[in-house]
């Protein structure tokens, strides 16, 4: 039963599957980044609620508000700005992209564990008209934003008493009326600073590429989440000088483009979609992600941190 | 005062320091994996801490309990075994390291925010005379192993409610009583398995590369940790198969050999040292962690997870 099963989601072409017993040694399904369509049967497994989800349990991020970053290669990245929460560094970005502003610039910085930096390393690309360097920080809000609802997680934070999801975002509060900010997890997207709060401006942008360095919560303005092709920006070669900077220009990946999703013709918009985290389907996923009952699981851990949590990404 | 101090921090060719303000966008430094030996000033900072402290704080692994694997194009790997937690598997890697069964394998699946794991991937190559595939699981003890000293972290986990390191193992218990597991942290390496428990065998190994996947605790056996190479495994390639299979074996990364440290010439193995967990060193490094005073920082968090307090490492 195992093995058939296995075999026949082997064979359904299945990009991310509970490993179900395939006659060798193997560890299970990570953190679904994008969603099978398997057809399932009971709706336990993480993979199963997401087979039994419907088309209005899913959200297509606003294409003026997420942008296809194309690396050299091909490599395709799509980030969705977190537009409730940092409107201003979601504007300054978008103006920056239509302005081909990020264009023809790099990735300067891997650092293991850590973070994959691109941007103007040097500080001296000339802005477009009308932007200053430096833009006001947007670390927190002072409460969640109008008409937002907050899915707590059941479990505890190390680093704040309330933690759960807002409008899709990983958000924490240390109480329910706020302030309220976003968590560095696995693929958020941040604007680098330098000393001071107000010295950053979105022309170095960073993306977690480690386990989630949330000491930086609450010190530096995340602006969104990578939804597609991050295995692009943490596969990369680590740098090997201080914080992972690369050595030689050579090392650099290059920046093709950076666009809004709404400068693109629709046919070339990647059909992305994520789970919306109010959904009675997110609840589900949640709960059978916490109490896995995959055959392979032996003890569901019957809890969940708030990076493990992020909601699942789909390819429509 | 702060360029100043990041000028001649950089200009003495340290590995890993806090950023003190480089004139550009910058975010801070990473858990450090490396230490630096910065000659430092009050001991506030993690760097600072490590650079203040003495050769007693540190341990060097056991030579017949690390492995040393090498990779294609001269990456070399080592690994902790976790021999007071798991004495049969460390037991069967040594005895498999010894008859060079490892070697000529390869690296064979890389899944992003998840694991790369490597080993027999088809479960044909013959094992040495007197070994069985099968071992039996060593997913927790009963209790702390008898003299070992279990240093708590005061804050709060999602998974378990006490948490901290024991002979600089990341481990977690629901009672202090026991039992005792280790946690899936980044740069964790464990056994692969197959769908019963004890149906792994230390044939195919896996290290974490993503956030810490806990819901795997007590699922399948943790045997060690990776103290040097993590980014030769972290940025290979991922697989575009079920689960980050390579879809061919010209995408794999041979394993030229793996070898137990005390099988090297002296002169040959690499002087890693780790950071004992029970030192006083650490406890300042660990309260130092939890609340950042890096001139960057202007939020110390006050807490920290478990996953983000895993000793340092240094070559000595």
């Amino acid at each position: 039963m195992i093995q058939t099963s296995a075999q026949s989601l082997r064979h359904s072409n299945q990009r991310l599957l509970p490993p179900l017993g395939l006659g060798r040694w193997l560890i299970p399904c990570a953190g679904l980044l994008l969603a099978s369509f398997a057809t399932a049967g009971h709706a336990t497994t993480p993979a199963q609620v997401l087979a039994t989800s419907t088309a209005t349990d899913w959200r297509t991020p606003a294409p003026d508000q997420t942008l296809l970053m194309e690396l050299a290669g091909g490599r395709q990245v799509v980030i969705e700005l977190a537009t409730p929460f940092v409107p201003r560094h979601a504007n300054r970005i978008a103006t920056l992209a239509r302005a081909h502003w990020y264009n023809g610039l790099a990735i300067v910085r891997v650092q293991d564990n850590y973070v994959t930096q691109w941007g103007d390393a040097d500080g001296t690309q000339p802005l477009p008209n009308g932007i200053t360097k430096l833009l006001a920080a947007e670390f927190s809000q002072p409460t969640l934003p109008a008409g937002v609802k907050f899915t707590e997680l059941p479990d505890r934070d190390a680093y704040a008493n309330h933690v759960g999801f807002a409008a899709g975002w990983p958000v924490a509060m240390e109480n329910r009326n706020g302030p309220v900010w976003m968590a560095h997890c696995y693929g958020m997207v941040g604007a680098g600073r330098d000393a001071a709060a107000d010295s950053g401006g979105a022309g170095e942008l960073y993306a977690v590429i480690g386990h989630g360095p949330r000491h930086l919560d609450l010190n530096i303005t995340l602006v969104g989440r990578v939804l597609l092709g991050m295995e692009h920006l943490a596969a990369l070669p680590r740098g090997t000088e201080t914080l992972g900077f690369y050595k030689t220009a050579a090392e650099r990946t290059a920046i093709l483009s950076a666009r809004m999703l709404d400068e693109l013709p629709l046919a070339q918009r990647p059909a992305v979609e994520v789970l919306r985290t109010d959904s009675a389907a997110y609840a589900a996923w949640l709960e059978a992600r916490r109490n896995r009952k995959d055959d392979w699981y032996l003890h569901g851990a019957g809890h969940i941190d708030l990076c493990n949590a992020l909601p699942p990404v789909r390819i429509r």
